[in-house]
């Protein structure tokens, strides 16, 4: 049976949702079949039974789950024979790192890319995200993403956990990746798939991290359109 | 056999050091036996081989282990079939946890208390403290902590990946207490045990947590000397 995964796309095909990619990190993690179905925001309320609002949402064997947490601990509990997401005793460190993701990186990420988002949008969905990103931040998107070479250096330094981490072991989950692992990279592929900005510095030993995370699952995170970064390369 | 701890010791008994109460947590976490000799900046040159230039230090059946880190790793390998600090799968998920703590939580707190540091250690350290910690700084102690009013709501923020993660488990850890827990309590304590300023706001659902924590092991947080926060207290 194949799990299918509504995925939000931009033009190109280009798979740029942090929330979707870690479900689709986890899919693999638990060798599921998938169909990563491409969904445009204006798409998203046609999905499954018309009441979602936000994807990722799932179908597996007619049940329908929605938001990432709450898919990963379903895959969690429904395969449980299968890879472990969060480790045997991982799930509340997991979330801890999932809270991190969620009030530091992609915080801190957001302003740096989101006039790029909206550039790399399907022509149907920009004037929802213009609108709508435009009134949750006050002003336009570009004046969000102005300037952000003088905030980069401070969105690098406050991934330091993460770095000093991946300098100790191969992945933040240890010797094999986990959930807190896709978390961290689902922001970053959010920011390669959909903004030129290289965002991490070529000698950051988080790179390594991410092409290692990249590599997944015979190579499915290189599997959409996206950037490259000096001295980002897989297969090392 | 009890293991000694080397215990870094203000005046009036303060056991106020973050790296050393991670330790004592661990080793209660491990029901050893346990003597936590106090001890003062001016004394470590002086314990087990003379070669300890900080502390923890412990001292288990004659084998001498220093680093905190390195401590619980210790405690972990050499005591397997007693409860586990890092859970199953989690010694890298806590190490992230750690390097939060030395990025974020440690740095952003220790510009806020270094004065009180300071007034509360026993007098034959102050000068070698002033010394040091303004080399560091660049500038006095009294001048770091000023105005700390207007950064501590900064701080507090900071603590946010944590506060989520205890809105929905009781602990970092899950449903049990984990070292995780003690990397963010040993940073808590450090500022309970040495300055009025009340950390927490009142409100914050981390006070019901640290109280928790607090109790632990038949309150050995509570233990030492330490100021009181409004809104926080153990037993419940």
């Amino acid at each position: 049976m194949t799990v299918v995964l509504y995925d939000l796309v931009g033009r190109e095909d280009r798979r740029f949702s942090p929330h979707c990619w870690r479900t689709r990190m986890a899919l693999a993690h638990k060798d599921l079949a998938t169909e990563a179905r491409a969904t445009r925001f204006g798409e998203i309320q046609a999905i499954c039974d018309g009441q979602q609002r936000t994807i990722p949402v799932i179908e597996d064997a007619g049940e329908i789950v929605a938001d990432s947490w709450r898919i990963a601990c379903y895959l969690e509990q429904r395969y449980p024979d299968r890879p472990s997401l969060f480790g045997a005793d991982g799930e509340s460190l997991t979330h801890f790192v999932q809270h991190w993701v969620h009030t530091v990186v992609q915080p801190g990420l957001v302003g740096l890319i989101i006039a790029d988002i909206h550039d790399h949008l399907d022509s149907t969905d920009q004037d929802y995200f213009r609108q709508s990103r435009e009134q949750r931040f006050g002003r336009s998107l570009e004046a969000v993403q102005a300037d952000r070479d003088q905030r980069l250096g401070e969105f690098r330094k406050a991934l330091e956990p993460a770095r000093r981490t991946v300098q100790d072991s191969p992945y933040l989950g240890g010797e094999t990746p986990r959930y807190a692992d896709y978390l961290l990279f689902g922001a970053l592929q959010w920011s390669r798939v959909i903004s030129p900005l290289a965002l991490l510095a070529a000698d950051d030993p988080l790179l390594g991290w991410f092409g290692r995370c990249l590599d997944l699952y015979e190579g499915l995170g290189w599997q959409t359109p996206g950037y490259d970064w000096p001295g980002l390369r897989g297969g090392d």
